[in-house]
């Protein structure tokens, strides 16, 4: 059977001079890397290599660089550990104020939700515009004299909509500069210029898993005069800021995921995946009917299309797709299984039932044109297929609810 | 030279067949394990493979296994989660009332003192008798109608007492049968039996990469009756106890490293470790003179030795240790680099000034005599030589103060 992989925005494999840097710290140079002798030595040199790589891609000094466990980890840090620090300021006693958008990851948004329901902040969720775009205006008009932190992802894992961070970075900068800006980096870091400087955050989050490197490890830049405290509490690793046992593997994966990213030859075949991604848009639009793309076609990342198709059950779609062996997704991976629709797609307009018939469709840097000829073939039988199964009782439901 | 390994309490090297087993999932099957299609289900698959193999092991159901970064996010989740849990219930408004011994890890304590900083629970911390080992009445004393949870480690990391976890679960449960009882089980998993029914714990944190597993990858077995609340936000995973991409290779390898120990020639290669460090305690206490053994000789790890050595300063010894090629470390390497003297020493009645002459050395699967022998041969050297050099300048500093 065909083994198409077309879910890149969920996870990528590991690229295989990833893996070969990985390799001599699992079994040979296994020392941890907070002790003092040669072992723990020679895996603390290898973890301030990956730093270094981290912090010169990043545009920042090794020391704003903190490896967590992955993008998950460093968003619940950025916030709780600013708000954290915030609190831990005896001058400090009006609750903070956060803004966030409403199509933020759920590791920023129930991050949110926590501190409101703990009183620890106060919470504005800023609707994008309906092409997945957020206004400038309106993250401006949520601006308030206590406002702390503002968190808007670069580019949303769903609808690959691209935010405009360095405007977003100078309207919050130009109100009080003391504001932190926050952004979730994750689906950014493959295709777009994530100098920090150049975007004007003080936080920003990542994963290795979604740029071909290791599960399990990710960063948090810290721009070097913002107070953040550590919410994982133990042992002094990361400048004391995430204890637990430094992650030699996973780091060293990480700096030389990074490292490919810089390669031209990455470079040149990532230029190609934007072209491929239009190519099947367009055959989509044409070949299917009654779809339509979600997300602005312009502000968007290369590798993402998602689309809503009339009169079809997107989890059935899936599984049929899978069974054709095609991965793709209904939307993010973290909530799949819920049978929640898309907060995404609710915030960009649509209804609840429109969002069922939804299909993330995420390009990498192994998609060839034969793959995107083959899962277009497939998704157009396929869909034929469930709206003449399910078309009559589904639109039956619809025209009740 | 020489690269003789001895700190085996602060890290093990990944074992080969763990090793193997993890490789298919980093390049081959990466599918994010939350997805619904094939390269999804072949992850989950795997993880929860890897779940009902610690669930066996553990004496527990896959349910109660909740994978983590490692035993610091464990502990983190174990008693931020449970106090979560309490205060979520709008039935409680009375402080809740925590035990914890003094000689717990970082990631206990700093979590306890954390608690009580945010004013969120009330904290008492039991001294262990001289011997390292907790005295039962003393856990028993502690105990008051709002105390929710006592947390004692297994087998201390530093000095390798083993706790008399059965006993105090007994005098727990009969004084409220409601008060949870977490034990840190890191350094035990190797050498002792760690099922939970048998133990009567509620609450258990462990790490991979203490028992021939990767780093990154850890679990808390969470009884099924208790009430825990996530304290990292965002997506669903670990049901919803534990948010973030799902670390298949790593919660792959920490099953393997698990299915390891049940193997019966590492039962038997464990078997030697006790007599391989009687050995070595034997050889250190009868040739080096001014030393003392830290801890009991009896409640130990069979694994650990820490001695005390009079006009030495511990992280000299380190230093020339290593440069013979002999890693040992002065305590728990997550403290390293910190000039606090050893809280784990200073519990058990030993001077400040006592606690810089400590040293550590932890054998591990792989050891040999010959290994000892050299290592016992060099530190004896080593040792006359810091006396040599220092002990004079030391002595004096002694007596002043």
């Amino acid at each position: 059977m065909k083994k198409i992989y077309l879910d890149y925005a969920a996870t990528t494999p590991v690229d295989k001079k990833v893996l070969k840097a990985m390799l001599p710290y699992f079994g040979e140079k296994y020392g941890n890397a907070s002790s003092i002798h040669n072992f723990g030595r020679e895996a603390s040199v290898a973890v301030e290599k990956a730093r270094k790589l981290a912090a010169d891609f990043f545009g920042a000094q090794p020391r704003e660089i903190i490896f967590t466990s992955g993008a998950t980890e460093s968003n619940n840090l950025a916030i709780k550990g600013a708000v954290k620090a915030y609190w831990t300021d005896k001058n400090n006693n009006k609750k903070p104020h956060i803004i966030a958008t409403s199509i933020e990851h759920h590791s920023i948004l129930d991050v949110c939700e926590s501190l409101k329901r703990d009183k620890l902040a106060e919470i504005t969720l800023v609707d994008p515009q309906k092409n997945g775009v957020v206004k400038i205006s309106d993250i401006e008009k949520a601006l308030k004299p206590n406002t702390i932190l503002v968190s808007v992802m670069y580019v949303n894992n769903e609808i690959g909509t691209v935010q405009p961070i360095v405007e977003l970075g100078k309207i919050i900068k130009r109100y009080n500069p003391k504001i932190l800006f926050q952004t979730d980096a994750t689906q950014a870091v493959n295709y777009f210029d994530c100098d920090v400087n150049r975007l004007g955050v003080d936080l920003m989050s990542l994963s290795a898993h979604k740029i071909y490197g290791p599960k399990g490890a990710g960063v948090l830049y810290i721009r070097n005069s913002v107070a953040v405290k550590r919410i994982q509490d133990g042992g002094g690793q990361e400048r004391n800021l995430r204890a637990g046992t430094i992650n030699t593997p996973g780091i060293v994966g990480l700096g030389a995921a990074i490292k490919e990213i810089k390669n031209s030859k990455f470079k040149i075949k990532n230029g190609k995946i934007g072209e491929l991604r239009d190519y099947l848009i367009g055959r989509v639009l044409k070949e299917i009917p009654k779809v339509r793309l979600n997300g602005s076609k312009i502000r968007r990342s290369p590798n993402n299309a998602n689309f809503t198709f009339q009169n079809v059950e997107g989890e059935s779609l899936i599984i049929l797709l899978s069974q054709a062996g095609i991965a793709v997704s209904t939307g993010s991976a973290c909530s799949s299984g819920s049978l929640n629709p898309s907060h995404v797609l609710l915030a960009i307009g649509l209804k609840p039932e429109q969002t069922h018939g939804s299909l993330r469709i995420t390009l990498g840097k192994y998609t060839t044109k034969e793959e995107i000829d083959y899962a277009t073939d497939k998704l157009k039988i396929i869909i034929d297929k469930l709206r003449r199964v399910s078309g009559n009782v589904l639109d039956e439901y619809y025209h009740k609810h």
